[in-house]
C-alpha cells in the first residue's frame, strides 16, 4: 500500500517492505563497491572481483557455437512470416513446442529417470515470479512457509513481499553438513503453531543455494513423509539440478514420486529456470511443474501476469529440442563446473580454508569461523567488511541467507573466467598469510 | 490461498477468485463457439468469425517489412558476440537503449506534446502486470480503486485477484455518450466511503477500452481536479493511445501535466504497452511511466516478478530507435485503423444499428438495445447467444464490461482482413432484415 501523497509516512506497508531490501543491505554495499571499482585484468588490476553473482559463464561458447550453426533459430521458423503468427501468440499455455522441449530437457537433466508431461508445464517470467506464484496459490496471508536454512536472500522478498505470506526458517547446522533433519522440520512447524501461524507448506532448494550440494536420497523420503504427516505442500525448487556435477549425484522430487507410482504428488510442485544451468537469466524463463491439476489450472492463470516473450519461447523451442546439442551441453557444462569447484577448493585449502562439500552449482560455501574475532553476526560482518575493502573480493555473508551459525560466506566461481579465478585465490591465499602473520605477532 | 489435499474445499481464496473467472463465463464461451468453429473464408465459410479479440493486424505488413530490411535487429547487434551480453542481462532497469526508444516512441504517439524521462520508465511482462504492479503499490489489501464503466473485464482480476484491493465502479451512461462527470466520480466516492472502503486511485483507460473514444481535455482537467482534492491516485492506462485515428484527437494526461508545470504530478502513473499499437502482445512488452519518484523505485524494485526478455529488448530498441520507421508506422497505422472503422460504422448503419461516436482503438461500441426482448442483462446475454450461435459472430457483450445499460456490445475490427470484416457485416445486415421481419409478423 499505499503512497500517500500528504502524509508520506502513513500507509505504505508495500513501499516500506521495498526499502527493507534496499541499499543499505551487505547485499547492496557489495554490489556498490564492485561497480564503482570493478577487477579488470589489464585496466584495473587491483579492483573488486565479484563472487557475489550466481552466473554461468562457463558453457557460454556452447550456445553461441549453436546459434552460428542454427542462425534460422533466432528467426522466424519460415521465414518473415513466422514473425506474424509469433508476434501474436498470446495463448498462456505458452508454445506446445517449446513446453514440450522443456519437459524433455528436465527429463534429460535427471538421466531419463522421471518424466515430465508438457500440460503440466506452466511458463514464468524467471524462477523469481514461479516461487512467489506458488506461494500465492498454496497459501494465504499470514500463513507460512517452512524454508531451510541457509537459503537464498532473494526468498525474503518473492515469497513474502507482495503475498502477506510469512516465512518459518528450519535451522540446519553444520554438525551434519547444514543437513535437513526431522527434528529441524518439527522444531520449526511447532514454532510456528505457538505462534498461532498456519504453516501450508514446505520450500527447499534441491540442489541448494548457498550450500552448493545436492539433498541425499533419505532426506528427501523423510521430508515427504513430513508434508504428507503434516498434510503441507512442498516446493523443490531444482534451478540448479542441470548444474550438479554429474548426473548421478542429484536426485530429483520427481523421481521419489515415480518410484512410489506418485502417491502423495498431488502435494509436489517443482520450480525451474534457465537462467542458471543454462545461462540465460536475461531471457526470464521459468517454469512451475505441479503434480496437481488445480494448482496447473490456476497457476496457468496467473501466469498472465508474468509471460515469457514468444519471441524467446521461440528460440529456446528450437534450441532445446535438438537433443544432440542438450546432451552434449548437460554434459561439458557439468564437467566444466566440477573443474572449476574442484579448482576452488583446492586454491582455498591451500590457502587453508575449509568448504562444504559440495557437488552442484555455482559457488562453494566457505568455512571462515575460524578467522572470527566475535563468533556473531556482527564477527561475520566484520570480517565480511574486510574482504571486500582490502582484499576486493565480493562475497556474500551466510547471515544473509540466515544462517544460524557466523563465519560462513557464499563464494561464486562461475561468473569469470579460471584466469580470474586465479588472482581471487592468489588474494585469499595472502589475505590468510597476513592474517596469520597478525596473529602471531599478538 | 491454500489448496487444502484432505479437504478440498477448505480455504483455496486465490483459486476460488480464479474459478470465478473460468469456463462459464461469456467470454469463454465465445471463445469456445470460435475455436471449435473457426471460419476460414474457403475452409469453413459459414463457422464463427471472432470479434472479441482487440487484436491490432492492420498495420503487420510495416513490421515485417522492416524485419526484412533490417535482419541484424533480431540478431545480436555486433555478431554473436552480443549475445552472451544480452542473455546475461538482468538488471531490472532494463536495456538502456530500449528504455530511450520507448520513451522517444511515447513522445512520437502523443505528437511531442509531452516529454518521458527514459528514467522514469518501468518495464514490465505486459500492461497486465503493469496495472496489478501499480495496484500493489498505491492500495493496501481492502482499499479500492475506482474504475469508470464500462471498463475492460480483465481488470476485475487484474487489479483484485491477487492484490486483495477492490473495485469501485464510476457509473456512466449513454446520455451523455459514457463520459465521465464528477458527479459520477463523488457518487462513486461517496459509496465507498459509506461501506467505510479506502479509496486509494481512480484507473481510467485512455482511449477508452470498450469505447473505442478518447477522453476531452475538460474531462482529463476535471478528473485531475477530483483526484486532487480527494488525495488519490490517478492511473491513466493509455495502451490505445498511438490507435486514435488522429494525433490531434488525443490528449494525454501527461501533457495535461506538462501545461501545469507537474503541479501534483506526483500522484500520476500512466501505463503503456506494444500489444495494441504496435501489435505484439506475444512479446510482452509493457511498461509504466510515474511521476512520482518513490512509485518509480518500488515498481522497478517489484518489477523482478515480470521482466522482459532481453532479447525482445534489444530487437525492440533497435525497431523503435528508428524514427524515420516509427513515424511512418504511426502515422499509417492510424489511417488504416479510421478505414476500417469507418467501414464498419457504415456497414452498421446501413444494417440499421448505431454506434458511439469513436475515435480510437480496434473495437467500437454497438448500440443493439432496441433489439432487446427484455431491457436487463439476462436480455443482453440472450441477444448475444442468438448473435453467437446464429449469426455466428464472437462479440462482447456490455455487462461483462459492467456497462449499466443493457444492450451495448463491443465488436472488434482490426484482428482480421477487410473481406473477412464485409463477411461479418453482411451477416449482421442478414440478421436485422430478419429481425424487421420477425418483428413485422408479430
Amino acid at each position: 500500500m499505499a503512497i500517500e501523497i500528504e502524509e508520506p509516512s502513513a500507509g505504505l506497508s508495500r513501499v516500506a517492505v521495498s526499502e527493507t531490501h534496499g541499499e543499505d543491505s551487505p547485499y547492496f554495499a557489495g554490489w556498490k563497491a564492485y561497480d564503482e571499482d570493478p577487477y579488470d585484468e589489464s585496466k584495473n588490476p587491483s579492483g573488486v572481483i565479484q563472487m557475489g553473482l550466481a552466473e554461468n559463464q562457463v558453457s557460454f561458447d556452447l550456445l553461441e557455437e549453436y546459434l552460428e550453426q542454427h542462425s534460422e533459430a533466432a528467426n522466424w521458423g519460415n521465414g518473415i512470416s513466422g514473425f506474424r503468427e509469433n508476434a501474436l501468440f498470446q495463448d498462456y499455455h505458452g508454445l506446445k513446442s517449446f513446453r514440450k522441449a522443456m519437459a524433455s530437457f528436465m527429463e534429460q537433466i535427471r538421466g531419463g529417470r522421471a518424466k515430465f508431461d508438457p500440460d503440466r508445464v506452466v511458463l514464468t517470467a524467471g524462477a523469481t515470479a514461479a516461487n512467489e506464484l506458488l506461494t500465492f496459490i498454496l497459501a494465504d496471508p499470514g500463513d507460512a512457509l517452512l524454508v531451510p536454512t541457509p537459503y537464498y536472500p532473494g526468498f525474503d522478498r518473492d515469497l513474502r513481499w507482495r503475498t502477506g505470506v510469512k516465512i518459518v526458517p528450519v535451522h540446519c547446522n553444520s554438525s551434519n553438513n547444514f543437513q535437513i533433519t526431522p527434528q529441524a522440520l518439527e522444531a520449526a512447524y511447532n514454532r510456528a503453531e505457538a505462534m498461532n501461524i498456519k504453516v501450508r507448506g514446505l520450500l527447499i532448494t534441491n540442489p541448494s543455494n548457498p550450500l552448493g550440494a545436492a539433498i541425499d536420497r533419505p532426506v528427501l523420503e523423510e521430508i515427504l513423509n513430513f508434508i504428507t504427516q503434516k498434510n503441507i505442500h512442498l516446493v523443490s525448487d531444482e534451478i540448479y539440478s542441470g548444474s550438479v556435477f554429474s548426473s548421478s549425484e542429484f536426485v530429483s522430487i520427481a523421481e521419489i514420486l515415480e518410484a512410489q507410482n506418485y502417491k502423495n504428488s498431488e502435494r509436489v510442485h517443482i520450480v525451474y529456470s534457465l537462467s542458471k544451468d543454462l545461462g540465460l537469466p536475461g531471457f526470464r524463463v521459468g517454469t512451475i511443474y505441479s503434480y496437481n491439476d488445480k494448482v496447473v489450472t490456476t497457476a496457468r492463470r496467473m501466469s498472465s501476469f508474468s509471460l515469457v516473450s514468444s519471441q524467446t519461447q521461440h528460440l529456446l523451442a528450437s534450441m532445446l529440442s535438438d537433443t544432440k546439442f542438450t546432451e552434449n551441453y548437460i554434459k561439458t557444462n557439468r564437467e566444466r563446473l566440477r573443474k572449476r569447484y574442484e579448482s576452488i577448493i583446492e586454491g582455498l585449502r591451500n590457502a587453508g580454508i575449509e568448504c562444504l562439500k559440495g557437488n552442484a552449482g555455482l559457488f562453494c560455501w566457505m568455512n571462515l569461523s575460524p578467522l572470527l574475532e566475535n563468533p556473531t553476526r556482527e564477527g561475520e560482518l566484520t570480517l565480511w567488511n574486510s574482504i571486500l575493502h582490502e582484499v576486493k573480493l565480493n562475497i556474500s555473508p551466510g547471515s544473509s541467507c540466515h544462517c544460524s551459525e557466523p563465519g560462513w560466506f557464499r563464494v561464486c566461481f562461475a561468473n569469470m573466467n579460471q584466469q580470474t579465478l586465479e588472482v581471487a585465490l592468489k588474494r585469499i591465499h595472502d589475505f590468510m598469510e597476513q592474517t596469520k602473520i597478525k596473529k602471531n605477532l599478538l
